[in-house]
């Protein structure tokens, strides 16, 4: 006998899950014993309290047992029955064949991220010839800013292209079919247009599938919005407006700043995230601990301007409050969650944003400041010994304590090495993506780590200046074919990605700004840059016409010959 | 005896939920009973898919009862016992007194909307008096537009004031602590910073509390932002991310158009919902229907400009298509689920986006269109003979149809006036609110009906060019004191708001706009409009300075005789 439990929505995009039969047929007696059990209990409580049931019709026999047990007819109008969803759940009822069952509407499990794809430009600089360029010390953007090289867009590629890019190359790669979408969403701060959403954009991928049932627009606030939308996107699959069918978050950006000490700290990128249940990697939802507060340390107020204002030294001590007090809470939650302290020592990895590699080092040793705060037995006898000296400032102070930020790094190292080091590579080599990075530092641990995450904790701080901030984790488990670490690991093709770029020279990365100031917000034109030395698979920009409208092809991807030039506007360029 | 049921993560920020005694003395042998059976079953299952169910400490004699039904030790490392929580919320166990009980995780029902407020400028100017300056025929604007007055801005308010002053309206009004708020999420296409969301100037509401932990950034797709931030908050309480407080949803902007024939079609004004179970206001999440595509219909590609790009004919066919398919696939979904054919004939209210009434009519006649196509039966005859004559249409023939569209808004007069004349009164006397116009509709409507609105079943369509849209509704119940449909409609206080505007000449509204126009993306400058006319209570803009930090201000609210300025910025102004 094989036994399905339909879960609600599934309809025929998804498999029914199949129970193994001993446990049903273990069970199938016990139902009916507990089913009568619960008709008494139901006609004293007649709550309607219970978590939510739909039932649907039944073979006649199973039927007329649900109308005797329970005090409401199967398909009446919005009859949700605790006791039927109480039972089933439990004993895994199975009563009746292939095709009939319980829509439920209990929470799907192990929500998260099945499946993910990053994308980056070819064109790069390397930032110990911007030092030479820009007439600094050596090793100030290598060593101060802990930079590698600088990825970045040419005026044929902008957030909108490397979205398309990096959404169709992940459909091709796990054979996700349009259709199998049913939320969609983008967290980026690169505003082409003021109203219309990136996601609009990515709906042509849609086009040939009919499916325009996706929910989700784009979610905005500097480098935060792809957290944001990661959180809005597991909770939709948590909620019952989940209709069973995949989520999808596309966290992208350009960072360009004007010339001067923060240019160095560019980039562009877009990473995407299919989201579902039975995830091999599973937020773990309940601990999540954001700070959110109102300030002015990195904002882009100049509307005609792709640049932000950046107020470095405030947006350092914003970052870092905001780190503490989110490692706090979170902390706070996992106690009371699992009745015992939290510390680094319950992480494997800690994947945090990334603006620049330096940044994430001072945060890591922030990590272990407050763990020595909370006690010193949670750190090294050698770390307690010397984070002691710094244990008498007040909060405000430890911010802004140089000494102690310093120290706090070499304290750390070790264990930076340990948690930190396998996720820092596409950051250190891209630069900064803003809502993209720390997804890029997440899909580098994978790329290093691969398999071996299995059963790990990772916990992710994201940033966005402004500011929202939050705390995260993740278990690494198996996950279900196609969807597993191992895969991930290999289909995201990082070396590969990385070898396959372009240097060039730092006088044409200025030359490639300034023409993005003139493309910027412009009308009516043609993109001037070559695509030859893009990726096989790779949107781009065609045209922008006299309306602003924009137009985009794509360059034929190795797999299939024949070029697939979707074309995104209203006329096809 | 008092008996808690306390929820997951309500902590000490919410009561925990009192259950009546007699029903948990009815249940108190039944439980144990149960347990033992549930004792067997799980040694036999052992499987770990059941509902989640944290167990937390009980008194002595109830743990040891739990510890012997389970094989799995109370607070022991992330053990989910479904069992437990089968028992729990069925028999609504009462084991304990106040303060001990289990912590479980099924979805919060009744999720939706606990109570609304509105804000809108108190400048309007008469559209009659506008047809008149524009020198356009009589009736231009109010019978072809359908508008009777058109509220805005001056330069002492903007997105962000009216957004503060709607919040703290609705804190005041119903008592709500800032501390008590996990999410606060705001959809606007009004924008000020490309990076920074409106939510972070809300953040300094909660300084005072101390409370940063609020999820939820900006989202963003033209007028469908408010309608994508209520369904993430929504989601957010159905989903194990949410810690037992409310979400705070804000929908608000400024419609101000260039010169020309869409500048009568402006409006500006900020709805604030609160969300959370046992609402009076119950969305049927699993209905919702959407349309998104790509489409440049409306667009705000010219970023030093508050002015969209905007194609009349284009909009108005990309509108209707998508309303068509998102009532089309909310009708298939509601007949999946409840076993028969949906119609206007299961709707109370039909609220649609308005960006100016006279598309209103048409939508809700397209509706009935919809429900004739769908079967003859299904309207009433003389309608069904009319619309016989386009029956033969195709879809996109249809769309365009100037006779169809004048037939079915005369066969639907009687049925718009039973259905949609009370939802339009603030969109009509306001204008174009963008995010916040459906949610206008639907303040209208509660200020019109209140508690006859009980058992209702409201349909509400949103739609934000380029494009995103749905069909979702709502079901109206008693709700909980304070959060019940009279108070509701009370506390609105609609007739006072309106009765306290202030009528501006046409010459004054265009000099306002002028203003506005050199106001927009501007540093270092005081508002030199007065803040006489504001009402108590209203934030307003007091100073941008040279590195274009906005400072707001608050008029004191009547209620309270001392003043509260709560200032937006770095520096306080």
């Amino acid at each position: 006998m094989v036994v399905y439990i339909r879960r609600r929505g599934a309809g025929g995009s998804r498999p029914a899950t199949r129970l193994p039969t001993n446990e049903v047929r273990a069970c199938s007696v016990l139902s009916q014993l507990v089913l009568s059990l619960l008709q008494y209990v139901w006609s004293r409580a007649h709550g309607n309290r219970g978590i939510r049931a739909r039932i649907y019709p039944f073979p006649s026999i199973h039927r007329s047992l649900l109308r005797h047990a329970l005090p409401c007819a199967p398909n009446s109008d919005r009859q949700y029955c605790s006791a039927v969803i109480l039972g089933a759940r439990f004993l895994k009822f199975g009563w009746g064949a292939a095709g009939t069952g319980i829509m439920a509407t209990p929470r799907p499990e192990n929500v998260g991220i099945l499946a993910l794809e990053i994308y980056f430009p070819t064109s790069f600089i390397s930032q110990e010839e911007l030092e030479v360029h820009d007439g600094v010390g050596k090793g100030k953007y290598t060593i101060g800013l802990g930079q590698d090289r600088l990825g970045f867009c040419t005026d044929c590629e902008d957030v909108i292209s490397m979205s398309l890019t990096v959404v169709k190359s992940l459909f091709e790669k796990y054979g996700v079919s349009p259709s199998s979408i049913g939320r969609l969403e983008v967290g980026s701060e690169t505003v082409i247009d003021k109203s219309k959403s990136i996601k609009t954009n990515l709906m042509e991928l849609f086009d040939d599938s009919g499916n325009g049932d996706v929910e989700g627009v784009d979610s905005t606030n500097a480098c935060y919005g792809g957290t944001a939308a990661l959180f809005n996107c597991i909770n939709w699959v948590e909620s019952t407006g989940w209709d069973g069918r995949y989520g999808l978050v596309v966290a992208a950006d350009v960072a360009v700043y004007a010339e001067g000490p923060a240019r160095p700290t560019g980039g562009a990128g877009a990473v995407a995230m299919l989201i579902g249940p039975n995830a091999p990697i599973v937020m773990e939802r309940s601990y999540t601990a954001s700070q959110m507060a109102h300030a002015y340390d990195f904002y882009k107020p100049v509307l005609a301007s792709e640049y932000p204002v950046v107020d470095g030294k405030l947006t350092t001590y914003c970052f870092m409050k905001a780190l503490d007090l989110c490692y706090r809470r979170f902390a706070e939650k996992f106690q009371k969650k699992e009745g015992r302290t939290f510390s680094l020592q319950d992480v494997d990895h800690v994947v945090c944003h990334s603006p620049y590699n330096k940044l994430v080092q001072k945060s890591f040793a922030r990590l272990v400041y407050n763990d020595f705060l909370q006690s010193p037995s949670l750190v090294d006898e050698e770390a307690a010994a010397k984070l002691q000296a710094y244990s008498h400032l007040s909060h405000d102070e430890s911010l802004v304590d140089r000494d102690l930020e310093k120290n706090a790094q070499v304290v750390a190292k070790k264990k930076y090495d340990e948690k930190v080091g396998a996720t820092t590579l596409l950051p250190k080599s891209i630069g900064n993506m803003y809502c993209a990075s720390l997804y890029a530092g997440l899909v580098t641990l994978i790329h290093n780590k691969g398999e071996s995450l299995l059963g790990n904790r990772l916990l992710l701080f994201s940033y966005g200046s402004g500011l929202a901030s939050s705390i995260f984790s993740f278990k690494v488990r198996k996950g279900e074919a196609p969807f597993s670490i191992s895969a991930i690991a290999e289909r995201l093709n990082i070396a590969s990605k990385l070898d396959s770029r372009v240097q060039v020279t730092a006088e044409n990365f200025v030359k490639a700004m300034h023409l993005g100031e003139t493309r910027y917000g412009a009308k009516d034109f043609v993109p001037s840059s070559s695509i030859k030395e893009l990726r096989a698979g790779t949107y781009y920009l065609t045209q922008v016409d006299d309306k602003y409208r924009r137009y985009y092809a794509r360059k034929p991807a190795v797999e299939s010959i024949e070029s697939s030039p979707v074309a995104n506007g209203v006329a096809v360029a």
